[in-house]
């Protein structure tokens, strides 16, 4: 089975959001071994919807849009789907009608005229309901082609899809996209070690690709010559690999944390308490994860972390330096009585820098009874930039030093 | 001018990952005066991107697809501009193949065949130098539309784009988006009150979308005509209203402390840091955010915030209470001498919950001189939802109290 996505909405086109139902909606597609040929971004406009639709639904045999399905006047999707398949005919559905007013009486609201005209859908589609708000979401059959029409809000659309579509989708072998995701290498590095794997012609294609700072290699394929082909990867780039689809640096540190029953506390500068909200989005982290503190200031760094004052004087190595860095990533630990202590400091920009510490300078602390190692790195880019890469560096450096492995990273500084 | 962009990769329509690069250059587009007609996905299939390049160039003015254009075998875009434009014919650009070499040699490095495979156009095509990347990107005239072809990775979409592709635009008036940004109020709850503004025959149109939790009104014109109605948007909204387009609530949270000349510090609790790196995203943020604690358990709570032991005992309130919440935020006020505290303290799941405490009751705390206030909210969604709606509503809560100011939010507990 083929499909065409379409995402309805002018704001994707005037560049104000990005579009994340697309790419949900073709990854669930893909687990249920469906093939997603084009992903179509439209903005509000009836004719273009339209004229969408009845192509894609000549095209393939399923056909997704999200958006325009709300109560405000930029909603339009109902009437393109009535133009393009019912002659633009409209009816109301007493049904659907009857479902909102209750839906909104269950919240101790009345029903107002703009809520009730979401009860409208082409002549020939029908009205399903929607498990979380209270736009019906439509369904037209055009030949052999399933039409859905699902509301914009991403959550709406993945409460929708999982209790109207894909239950309608035959049963059909996923298409597995299987990742190994690195961290501290970039493509041009990681590509001679991987070599005749990346050949186009090999029985089993591995694709590359870069998101947000980590490297991902992906095998859209299953079984023992893929499980084979996984580990072969994930051998050549071990020191890198923290993890396969859907990982970040923080799963793969709760894992080995869980393994020897230690625990973490994190000291941070630069970053904010990035690094903390990146190990609490594993479930489960107050197993292991202690907490710590976002030093955002010299005094909060000799106060709450016990860094020497004299490392922020005028001839001492100041707050971006190995000692400090060292010095918050011990502090935090014995304050904590944590395993490990893991501490960043750095310059983010777009001010502070300097001829010998410019924007971008990166210090990382490690700290255990194991280890005790703080590592140096340069990052490009904006703030926003050095940030993000800063906290999946600081858990690369963790993971490294629980390894005991010491292979250098992209932008590390020798 | 009208255009239409392209975005080429498997990984897009396998929904392996976000495209953010189509919502980019149509935000760019737009500022030039240009309207995007439509967004096209397409996964690395020579024939898919051959085609859909020659219909798009057919139709408007100015094409710019991003992708494919790497050194591993799935990158096609090359091959496929070649065969949509030049009967498939492909030379190597000379002098491209010296420029990545001299490139290379720069970073201390020789030029493997890969990487020489880069230079590699379409025949009529043009190389231009890429400003961050040692990928080429591509020009090609097709009548009175010019084709761009520039790399995937984001950082090099960028500044290809502005180096390369903005300037050989025409001059144009810009497309002006501006927004009215809210949290704490949802669509259903803004449109009565935003009433006939919200018509599609005013002269000025106004559109409404969600993202992210953020409730977003836009306005696409300027002029007094607009500056007047965006007002007035505000005033139907000032107290959900904290910014305007690109901000979040830690802006306005910086613009009150900056003119107060006060400062800020953070307790978080199951938000693990995201509220410090929601404030660090502020430049600027060292001279107003002292930090925070990020205290996970409860020992951390005792011992860094002074919440009272007996907070946690079996005929206690509890760590997800409003005492413990009020004593959080008092606490890490009085630990780093700031003028504001505000903590969060809740159950993000998908573990912990209890009858009378369901996964996603968070409570939020601010204290100061001026006021002290507990505020208790019902998140609905996942953990990952709960923790990001718990950053921004602890922010308007804050928000809210430097304000005086004390209207309902969406799933505050009464």
């Amino acid at each position: 089975m083929r499909a065409i996505v379409l995402s309805i909405g002018d704001e994707v086109l005037a560049g104000d959001c990005v579009d994340t139902n697309a790419s949900w909606l073709c990854s669930r597609l893909a687990a249920c071994g469906i093939k997603v040929e084009v992903v179509h971004q439209l903005p509000d406009d009836r004719n273009a919807v339209a004229s969408t639709l009845r192509e894609a639904a000549a095209r393939v045999e399923l056909v997704v849009s999200t958006g325009g399905l709300g109560l405000t006047p930029d909603d339009l999707t109902r009437e393109a789907m009535a133009d393009a398949f019912d002659d633009g005919r409209i009816v109301r559905d007493s049904d659907a009608v009857d479902w909102i007013r209750e839906r909104l009486a269950g919240r101790g609201m009345g029903m107002s005229d703009l809520q009730a005209a979401m009860a409208r859908r082409p002549a020939q589609a029908e009205c399903l309901r929607n498990p979380v708000g209270t736009a019906p979401i439509l369904r037209r059959q055009v030949g052999s082609c399933t039409v859905w029409s699902l509301p914009g809000p991403p959550v709406e659309v993945h409460s929708t899809f999982d209790t109207h579509v894909a239950p309608s989708l035959p049963e059909a072998g996923s298409i597995v996209s299987r990742e190994v995701r690195c961290c501290g290498i970039i493509e041009a590095e990681a590509s001679p070690l991987l070599g005749e794997l990346l050949d186009r012609d090999r029985p089993i294609q591995v694709g590359t690709r870069v998101s947000r700072g980590v490297f991902i290699v992906t095998v859209h394929e299953s079984g023992p010559d893929a499980d084979a082909l996984l580990d072969e990867i994930r051998g050549r780039l071990r020191p890198w690999a923290f993890g396969t689809e859907g990982e970040q640096p923080a799963h793969d540190v709760a894992r080995m944390l869980i393994e020897r029953s230690q625990s973490l506390a994190t000291a941070e500068s630069c970053t904010g308490g990035g690094i903390g909200s990146s190990l609490v989005d594993v479930p489960g982290s107050s197993s292991w994860y202690r907490g710590g503190v976002v030093a955002y200031s010299n005094e909060m760094k000799q106060q709450w972390l016990s860094v020497a004052p004299d490392r922020f004087s005028s001839d001492g190595p100041g707050a971006v330096s190995a000692e400090v860095a060292m010095e918050m990533a011990d502090g935090v630990r014995s304050a904590t009585g944590s395993d490990w202590g893991l501490s960043v400091t750095g310059i983010a920009g777009p001010e502070g820098g300097t001829d010998e510490k410019p924007v971008g300078t990166v210090w990382f602390g490690v700290a255990s009874v194991e280890a005790r190692t703080a590592r140096r790195f340069q990052f490009p880019g904006d703030r926003t930039a050095v940030r993000s890469r800063s906290v999946l560096i600081a858990l690369q450096c963790l993971r490294m030093a629980m390894l005991g492995e010491r292979s250098t990273m992209t932008w590390e500084c020798s």
